[in-house]
């Protein structure tokens, strides 16, 4: 929308965010914990994020603005999430991340608790794994008995480091993180994520598989707009309950 | 309906169309992507398809006549979905067509992208599996690097060709197209190839398995329009909303 | 209900016959097909099943009178089942059973397709599975060429052989049958068949199983009109939409 | 609450004892039975539980007030539950606990029936598995043909025993029983454990695991009372049919 002036982009945004926080939880995605982000438009350094609270709840006037250092703009906030390092330090070294995910989506767990059976992509929809979804042990970075939650910066770039150039990253026994260009494409991301890893899970017990290669793989993942906006549609009617 | 003028039956034809579409995306077979075609009643060499749009909205107005070519049959045309190939080059060399379906859904895709264990009729209620569902390998003529889908006439005769005289043919890490002899049987070959695929997918583990056997299969298949129409009707309901 | 007058009774009956389906549809027992009957309460030798239609449809009005031979009983009768000698053959060698379930539910059918991983009772609401599940084989019925279905006195009483004194039995490929004392209980033991079956199929991979000894399984199923209540009323809720 | 008079304390226990009960039937941990109770909060050796009847229709008129014995406080009760033992000799025993549900979720039973794969916290959601899940073998106090329920206080006890100091035992054949330091606890604990089950499930098939090491166990499960507040408005509004 780069004719728009700022605050209509920054309400759409808004309206947009809001949406999405309904078609993640309305898709398993996120259910009372879980969080989704966007750059702000007009302040590419700073994002938005709903406070702390339960995504399914969340209205336009819960939406916060944050930093580059996580910490909320304006002077009086409401309290915002523990784990919003996740976003920031994504968003600081990612020029071309435009919204980020979060989830605690059970089909995805299993993969982040093993290095034995790597989540590839196998299907079309989910070429945005084709470099391959890192783990992120933090173990390794917080130590024998964290908590398991990115809940500074340190540990926010470390998880960012994992990801590397990567969509999705794995968090063991805890979630994944999944990037994507725009909301509407981080949300698709998300939602193929936990596609992916059901079909995966299940072709593992056939036999030998036949992943993506990495040039199918980026073929598929130029998705264009028109189908993001094809699913999200979808998804948006059925959060606001119209589609069963 | 031999005995009805052709607009009354073409009228009719066009309403199943836009109940098949609800039927699958409430039964699951297809989501924001996939589609459902049936032969045009009076000229058998052209096809009725939605226009590029999701399954769950369509209403009459979207059908659009596409001819042997997959071309649209009218010169001001709304757009068509790019694989609108896989139907008409199968309309071309399956006469004993009426209509298709073309599906990602998950249950089917583990199938799809490996050859240990085929996918193959172990209920009564997938007898059209008994020829076996082959796999459309779309690297063999696409190359290295494609984005999977059947966009041209020249893949469209390819999967034809490796669909075969079976009802079902596999696309690896995309999905896998169906046909039937009517439209009430392509939406229920389609339902009972993911029914098939999870109670195989489940029958694996327990030990060896006894599939039907050839006659069994065919024997099965040969089912006569009540049950058909009994399966669509509580389908139709529940897509209506009237039924949970 | 000894004390009630038989058309009082019967009109009881027919009430839970009516209600029974409607719940075996919802609980995902049967679709639209699959069946269930209960022997008429003033003339044992004879049962009550719907005509042949979808389960969820079924009102008073649909329901039939069959006799021992599964012909219906009045001059002028709507079609009916072609499997409807399931129940005749079972009712005439089983005076114990009152009530018969037969089901398609994909989650049994993993077991009648093997003999290496037998079905038994392995949760403490599936005693009647304590005598095992035999599998109907109509192969040996029927040839090599069958469409699987049980659509003659023959095939029935090959059936009820099957069975025998057990309290399911299933058939290869098709589906299962199960009966109880009351349609209460058939309704119960069909649910809770098909739990038991996923119970298994996630059991066999974690390593050995302890499964019920026969005495347990003896003494869970001796369960009171009570319990079987107290289940039969949340479906009853639940069938007609009052629960999610 | 500890200003709150004692009139007010109890009638604020009794209603989320009632929502506890509705949230546990819509999230699938209890169905027709099993059963959620709270200690008394003025009277720490006695607790309250529904009545012997369906948790969906429980209503603060069935609240019944059970003493340290298990025996209904009040002279004229209703009839209470045959296993309301799980709950009295764990209240005796362990003061740490103020809530417990007792659940026959299938997803746990299969870790129920099998010492070769222990249940284990595998998420950041189930620390409180983090002493693992004992597993009580009614058959060695109950001896080989019992009806696998905890119907007197002795079973009660041994039952207790095996629970010992952790917070979830697993009853084999029959379901898990799981206790919470608050209402609010022991509901998340049980829908966690059920959610760890899966997850744990579908991870064998991949590799080896790591697990949550004993620190990380202790360190998530310190669970602020706002977390769980949190997942409880979400379970409470869709009980209530606010949200899908």
């Amino acid at each position: 929308m780069p004719m728009s002036d700022p605050a209509t982009a920054l309400q759409d945004t808004i309206d947009d965010l809001v949406t999405a926080n309904h078609i993640l939880f309305r898709e398993g995605i996120v259910d009372a914990f879980g969080h989704v982000t966007v750059r702000h438009p007009s302040n590419p350094s700073h994002y938005l994020m709903a406070r702390s609270m339960q995504p399914v709840f969340v209205a336009g006037t819960d939406i916060v603005e944050l930093n580059a250092e996580s910490k909320p703009a304006a002077n009086e906030a409401p309290a915002v999430s523990l784990e919003r390092f996740i976003h920031g330090e994504i968003y600081r070294v990612r020029r071309d991340v435009t919204a980020i995910v979060h989830s605690h989506a059970a089909a995805v767990l299993p993969f982040s608790v093993t290095r034995d059976t790597p989540l590839r992509a196998i299907c079309h929809t989910a070429g945005f794994l084709g470099r391959g979804a890192p783990i992120f042990e933090i173990r390794d970075f917080a130590g024998e008995s964290s908590n398991l939650l990115v809940q500074n910066n340190q540990l926010g770039a470390a998880l960012a480091g994992s990801l590397g150039k990567s969509a999705v990253v794995l968090m063991r026994g805890h979630g994944f993180t999944v990037v994507g260009g725009s909301l509407q494409e981080a949300v698709y991301n998300a939602i193929n994520t936990v596609l992916n890893a059901r079909v995966e899970m299940d072709a593992i017990r056939l036999g030998n598989i036949t992943y993506l290669t990495e040039g199918e793989a980026a073929t598929v993942s130029k998705l264009h707009n028109n189908s993001l906006n094809r699913s999200w549609e979808v998804w948006a009617k059925r959060a606001a309950g119209e589609l069963p």
